[in-house]
């Protein structure tokens, strides 16, 4: 049994805990969390929660600490801090902080001996794959990442900060006839504004001005000015009726050509679509602990991605089980 | 430089050399034939081709040797010979006889020290990958595997033999309506029929009766009789007009659940549309050649696949780029 702790009892860490009831050869060792211990209710019977100030106390019942904090401001403190004492798995997905992120945590893992692996889920994580895979198979493909239909946290905050504004859901929308453009293989050059679009379902507050929250929306400089965005104001009623699932999903994308004189097209396509971002994030999670925990095994240390772990490693299956069944 | 070398000029020895133009850090050494050297003429100028029995003589001039014979007479003759001398890549593509074929490489790679990745090329291959990751993320998923539209050379050669036949094409057509079921996440039981249809185009010879070609065809036992087949008598000349590509590709969809009481649904789908079936698989064997060269260096010997290479080792790109560009 592979013993995980979770740090963090939010959207992710209960996905964590979901997954882990998913796979057999998992255990859930102990949540750790900022409140008082003893507010927390898990679902899981018989699991300690300890406040995360008491973690390294633990730092021997736990072959794996999943780090279930946001990328802003919580992962570039826990996951160089942590290393010290757990092999663990973050989901860090600040994509432009990703090499200064890595050479803390490898740092931290060359000096203890543990093992980390960075960025995982599934942008970053199962896409980064993706786009890895196509890029190297056809090394001159162009490759399209489309996210959607799916519920954006960030824009949906941002709408939320507006004055006037009592609650807001938005979704990114994938544009379809750019996505049958990609999939001809044409390789067409797009705009922001021709790949995705931007759809808002806002909660006013009584008496607020509609047009002006709605011009600040379509305005708002990088979340919205560059893209066709729709607001549509609706009630709190329907707001929790209709959207208050996380969904989400996306599509990578590469066209590329073969033949000595590039004569064949070739068109790879990798989709998602997610009843829930956070749980399936969370199933991407655990079964990159069960490779964290073989590779620590291995005597692997620093920090590793989800580019530097073997396929095998990641499922339950024996090696000789995945080529009788799966290969 | 990467020195590949190539042992068998066919459509996947061609499709190697082209795709070996299209990887900069990658140079053809040599081609091998059961042919005289001499009645060989290839692409690429300047580069020996040499009589397959003459191969080990040049062991020391190539890095990782292609071996692209046929999966039926061939490679399990051939991979355990060379692993002798070369590190080595094969499309070896019995899927009931990789086990033994694994072991009969393994064993020849660790007496020599050289290392063979054997099933390579999209399936087993891209497929395989696609359908241990999607399992190993969702456990409880079902994954489906659907082929084409493409031409089956397997098929197109079983109606050649028929009395009466002078050309065919046989196109795989998965159906529409099953790729739906399973994208909907119902997670369906299909039977053969249910999951693809069967296309030949015939050229009949001179008097042939076609009634009886056509019935010999639509009844041939595990080749036709359990799919709808469908059978168009065409002339030679729209035959080579229309019917002498070989497209291929295919569908990896799975769908399983995530939540506590798996209450969320996920579609994972995986997709390939390839104008030419060889020239795409032989991308696929260079990108691992160079998985295998670096592998080697790294001291690994004996046999491995698809799955257990990191990702990262069949980029041209390096870690560090690949982490700022990809992930």
């Amino acid at each position: 049994m592979i013993r995980i702790g979770i740090m963090g009892y939010g959207n992710l860490g209960r996905g964590v805990e979901a997954a882990i009831a998913h796979n057999p050869d998992m255990q859930l060792a102990a949540v750790f969390t900022r409140r008082s211990p003893e507010d927390l209710k898990i679902s899981t019977q018989g699991v300690p929660v300890y406040n995360c100030s008491d973690a390294k106390a633990h730092k021997d019942e736990i072959d794996v600490l999943i780090l279930c904090g946001g990328s802003a401001t919580d992962l570039p403190k826990q996951t160089p801090e942590y290393i010290q004492y757990f092999n663990v798995v973050d989901s860090f997905d600040t994509h432009a902080n990703i090499p200064e992120h890595f050479d803390a945590v490898n740092a931290g893992g060359i000096a203890s001996g543990k093992l980390g692996l960075i960025s995982c889920g599934w942008d970053p994580g199962m896409f980064s794959l993706n786009r890895v895979y196509a890029s190297s198979v056809l090394p001159d493909c162009t490759t399209y990442t489309f996210w959607g239909k799916g519920v954006s946290q960030g824009h949906s905050d941002a709408i939320r900060r507006i004055e006037g504004v009592k609650d807001a859901r938005q979704y990114t929308v994938p544009v379809s006839e750019a996505l049958d453009r990609v999939r001809s293989g044409e390789n067409p050059q797009l705009s922001t504004r021709q790949k995705h679009t931007r759809e808002c379902f806002v909660v006013a507050q009584e008496g607020a001005d509609k047009a002006r929250i709605e011009k600040e929306i379509v305005t708002m400089p990088n979340y919205f000015a560059d893209y066709d965005t729709t607001v549509h104001f609706i009630s709190e009623q329907e707001l929790k009726e209709k959207h208050s699932g996380i969904p989400h999903g996306g599509f990578v994308i590469s066209g590329g050509k073969t033949g000595l004189s590039g004569e064949y097209n070739n068109v790879i396509e990798y989709s998602l679509k997610l009843d829930s971002n956070p749980a399936f994030t969370s199933s991407v999670l655990i079964a990159y602990a069960r490779a964290v925990y073989r590779m620590s095994k291995d005597g692997k240390k620093g920090c590793i991605t989800v580019l530097d772990v073997p396929p095998a490693y990641i499922s339950p299956l024996s090696p000789e089980q995945l080529r009788k069944s799966m290969l």
